[in-house]
């Protein structure tokens, strides 16, 4: 497991929640555009939100937003480290970087100096596309090598409060190299398939790589790189989350694909109880299966459920049958049982 | 590695390409519905086709489907091994069984010898839903457990044409259980998330799942099951192996979240360059990046890309640099470059 690093308010290791990052695109010296992005970033359940931050202008206009928003914000700095110490100094909570771009280990024990002054935690960033050597798609030992090396640097200087992350286009790559640098330090872990394209292909990759790694216990705080709107990766997070029930506080359905044994509409169903259970956010998990192969099996794992069989279908209540009823009231009939038992749940 | 299994015109295991499975939802004795949904699962890029048999008369219209169709079909078989029986001797290519639930060792014995005598590959699947001694959600460990079993008795009668699934609704679950599956036996296995839900959440469950174990080498066949029209799920199951480059016959883009570094609109870039290669069906990687952080070294690794910098934007082609242009030529000189790459490749 690895060790509790705090960013500002968020406990982030050691086995807490899983946080979800986004990044704001808009122009970081544009108040107006980036206070309304972090906004909705906030609002889609964004836990940490960082900025690129490019010039002393931009660092001025940051001031702003860490006295307006509560929530941790990072500066993304490439190359300056002078802009690493001014961010630090300013109250990021905290600095990304790459050790291996930003100018030698002088610039390295400078922007160190400054995080244990202002209590700033450093990400130690690595991706494949920006390898200090020029090493492109240099593979996962070259890419953990990499993020290990900045990670002893800043050790060196006599600093620990660090996350570390390293990133590639590939999915398998990314596994990889995450998977050698859990196995080489305890640092909380900052995952994601960088590059991943849009918000479909990137969706998937991201769940590939991201998902893989924290079903094995690796990973404490995960961005999803969608080329789009910043609010769609948060949402992507959350989805992938909760595909491993790393977040369970909503409606979760569990449906069958259907075959020629189902006999009822079940798609449709699905489709009327997803949204009657959008906004719950309470763990509840409702199977709605076709037939009696794996229905009854799936339904009494559930919450509530029903299982379709010849005409008729049975609904189920936490793992008992409760009734008998016939297809064309299914939905009717779930709908009524997850009133009853939510009802029951927050009595 | 697993070994190789022929079905019918296929050959599965032994890290030949990852096949794509879908199985029809209409029902199976309606000819026409169903062969038209075969023709579609086809036609959308599926190696084989599964459709539940329950009871005779819809093993005799199956005669007709695997008289019209070259794709390798497989029957669904619960519960009765007479039907397994008369699917094997009617010409499909495989049966799927689940030894816990066709009555006994009798029964999986004369499926067997029926399956020995007509060459018909045997699945062995097991799901979470109906493990045969009643355990539900019984974990990875009772899953692998129950498939073992399964395969030892088919096994015990002389058969060795058999391919493994353990499924579950549960991706972690599915994860571990086909992790064991692999360690102790070399047959080919199938992949998949049961009862994962709709389209959406479907897809990302799916992903992880079955993404992870391809990305460590385990896994020969896949179906995403998803409620809803099959077609979706070979599309979905030919974008996860797109994503973990299993299948590289496509045009994949490799673009950037952006951020305040970016200084044109990366976002329309990548979606006219996704409509414009729409159709390339062979390898072809093209990397549209924001900036001069990851740009660079993304352009390069791919075989086209475009970098923008501070006003102007850089092309690459072959991990070389083109040419420097402006902002509102990306779209058009990429366009122009793809063309003439492909053009250059086919001649």
């Amino acid at each position: 497991m690895s060790k509790i690093v705090k960013v500002k308010n968020l406990v982030l290791g050691g086995g807490n929640r899983v946080t979800i990052q986004s990044m704001t695109n808009t122009p970081t010296a544009d108040e107006q555009k980036t206070s309304e992005q972090i906004r909705r970033l906030i609002e889609a359940g964004c836990d940490i939100v960082r900025l690129a931050v490019c010039t002393n202008e931009e660092v001025d206009v940051c001031k702003r937003y860490i006295a307006n928003f509560d929530i941790p914000l990072v500066a993304d700095i490439q190359f300056d480290h002078r802009l690493a110490v001014r961010c630090s100094e300013i109250g990021f909570s905290k600095v990304r970087i790459n050790p291996g771009n930003i100018g030698g280990e002088d610039c390295v024990k400078r922007v160190v100096d400054a995080c244990k002054a202002n209590r700033t935690v450093i990400r130690v960033g690595v991706n494949g596309g920006s390898l200090e050597n020029g090493i492109i798609g240099g593979g996962a030992d070259a890419l953990a090598e990499s993020a290990l090396k900045g990670v002893e640097l800043v050790n060196k200087y006599g600093f620990d409060d660090i996350i570390v992350s390293v990133k590639s286009s590939e999915v398998k790559t990314m596994i990889q190299a995450n998977r050698i640098i859990a196995s080489k330090c305890d640092y909380p872990l900052h995952l994601g398939v960088t590059e991943s394209g849009d918000v479909c292909d990137g969706t998937l990759k991201s769940a590939i790589g991201i998902g893989s790694l924290l079903c094995d216990g690796i990973g404490d705080t995960i961005r999803v790189s969608l080329s789009g709107d910043p609010v769609s990766e948060v949402l992507a997070a959350r989805n992938i989350l909760r595909s491993i029930s790393l977040d369970k506080n909503y409606c979760e359905i569990v449906s069958c694909p259907t075959c020629s044994r189902c006999s009822y509409d079940l798609e449709s169903a699905v489709r009327e109880i997803k949204q009657f259970t959008k906004d719950v956010a309470q763990p509840l998990k409702v199977a709605i299966m076709g037939c009696v192969v794996n229905g009854p099996g799936e339904a009494k794992n559930a919450d509530l459920g029903v299982a379709g069989g010849k005409d008729k279908a049975v609904l189920f209540a936490k793992g008992e049958v409760i009734k008998t009823i016939n297809q064309s009231d299914i939905v009717s009939e779930l709908k009524n049982l997850i009133t009853k038992f939510l009802s029951e749940k927050n009595s």
